[in-house]
């Protein structure tokens, strides 16, 4: 069992804030995340993958192939848009880093799977001072 | 003559696009960046001040003191703010890297030369790739 | 199950030198590490916490009350600080990076719990080139 | 359980050919990897260890003895070397980051078991933007 | 005047020998960069241009257009290549940090002067620890 | 003219205290960086020397060379040290990094001028987010 990570980045406005609360409970609550006139970020978003090295080829997975995957299901849907407004696939869900790495692992999952490796890890940094890493 | 650096960073949301240009100029010339739902960035800002060394205190100057200047000035300003909609500096600026370099010098060479020092440089970085230097 | 971390630094002194021992022999265990006077490091402070997602507010945990945890508990303490001398929950404790890792454990543990998420992980860099984690 | 990690870096050429494939099937697989007259890295290693602290030295392993081990077993092996051409451990073996990773492992695990310590983990970066971690 | 900033990357192989000199004197001035069967690098590539900012656009120059010059001219011509062997603006030139740094600034000047901007500055990391600037 | 900078890092222990003031008046003026029991830092040394390259080497100068006259005349004199009490270039100057700046500036310059290169910059990060640079 090998593991190799793949990084990206994208980069995106976003804000915190439930539709169904006013403004003066998201700020309460979010702070300044809950700006209404949005913020942003330069995410970097790494992706871990795990299976057996090919004998034949020394890859687990063709990291080339991999950026593909990541760039067509994420990055592309992602990268100069806004979370909130944007990405279908973040439609309904509030844009915290949390549910963004379990969006993400749902969006990489299954389109992984079809190398014959194993997503292991979706880890996502909103900046160098917090991330958030997500197992399935 | 020595320099002495203070590095901060905002995350901000912005576009870049000319309210005198429909969406399809703006998309032609600015691209990506031109979202009309924003996107964003982790920005970087490094102040850089010149002077002589202060004898008595070994300082050029207080780095606290330079922080509070920066914060008030700048960084409490833009800071999960949307660059375009919420900062009085930049009201009516194109929110590109260079605009907005410029415009950090004019809040910070004012404040700045009270403490005897000079302001030197503002250089700002929109991501790891690319960056704006402004010397005045 | 999902990670967060947040990453906080602080400045400090300190020796590897054991009390009981003399200084040859200090020296000859420790190297440069046991200088009498001293060294120092810029610490950075990785604490990883995980948990469920709150459905209502999209967070495992309020980033700003962990910053405000782990100042309390462990940056406001090691800040600026002499880790062999000034640290309450370092003494009689040889101030090897292994001993502060475990030691930022048992400081953060019960605190973190109270919010119901439960800390993972103590990653401590004392350079760029080594560092301890502490999963308890 | 501590574990605690050591980085190193080296700089290598090597190139992703199979000698049993002409130039156009290794072309078409491992793309500009492949080119005859190679390409290099700097990359970086991460070895980490784990085991018990020992109460009268805070140490789990003394880094400066870690540090000897992986420039012994492979630092000075790879380090201005071509991977392909010029490392024992890597005689007849594919370059690629998963199986030097697995190589460098059968190198360190056992000098580094002779300390009582366990070799954890082995992590190596090909860029910034990709890795490989192997657990033996 | 304002200065922007572009970072590109590339991977190499290069040596750093005189082919007028026996192996014995390459090694002796040149030691391990002077291995024959080659070693290698991630280089970091930073290109600063200077001009007025155009009161239009708000940009110097588009950095899209500066990435496409940069890649054009010296990107697509060494990443994957082999310095001493491969690039056309390097042959005959000893494949130091220095003289590459040169080779790439007279690639890049007439290219960016088409744009109205003028190059300032060419800078090349070899590795982390040491870097070259060229200013003409 | 061309510009090589190598990089060095040694970690130290200073405080900033007049010992002509008392520990109120020191506070006063250098907040926790006062603390009597000292602090300390990984440090970032880069030194900048500039000339012409040397035609028949391709070298301004040898890093080698420049990473030795480093070691003795700087980093073997602070690493591991404390900057108050053990370092003679820095006897009776306040350790603050503008004075440290300039009397490494001064250590270096004579040793680098026998090369035929000339000391262009000496630039020390005390942290991540402030730094000195001195140009004589």
């Amino acid at each position: 069992m090998i593991y190799i990570t793949r990084k990206a980045s994208f980069n995106a406005a976003h804000k915190l804030a439930r539709p169904d609360w006013d403004d003066e409970k998201n700020n309460a609550f979010y702070g300044k995340c809950a700006n209404p006139n949005w913020h942003g970020h330069n995410y970097w978003l790494y992706v871990t993958v795990k299976g057996e090295v090919d004998p034949e080829t020394g890859f687990l997975v063709d990291l080339k192939w991999l950026k593909d995957v990541m760039n067509t299901y994420v990055v592309d849907k992602v990268d100069h848009k806004n979370l909130n407004l944007d990405v279908d696939f973040m439609k309904g869900i509030l844009a915290s880093t949390e549910n963004l790495a379990i969006a993400v692992w749902e969006q990489l999952y299954a389109p992984i799977a079809e190398s014959g490796a194993i997503l292991h890890s979706v880890k996502i940094y909103e900046t160098e001072n917090n991330f958030v890493e997500y197992l399935g």
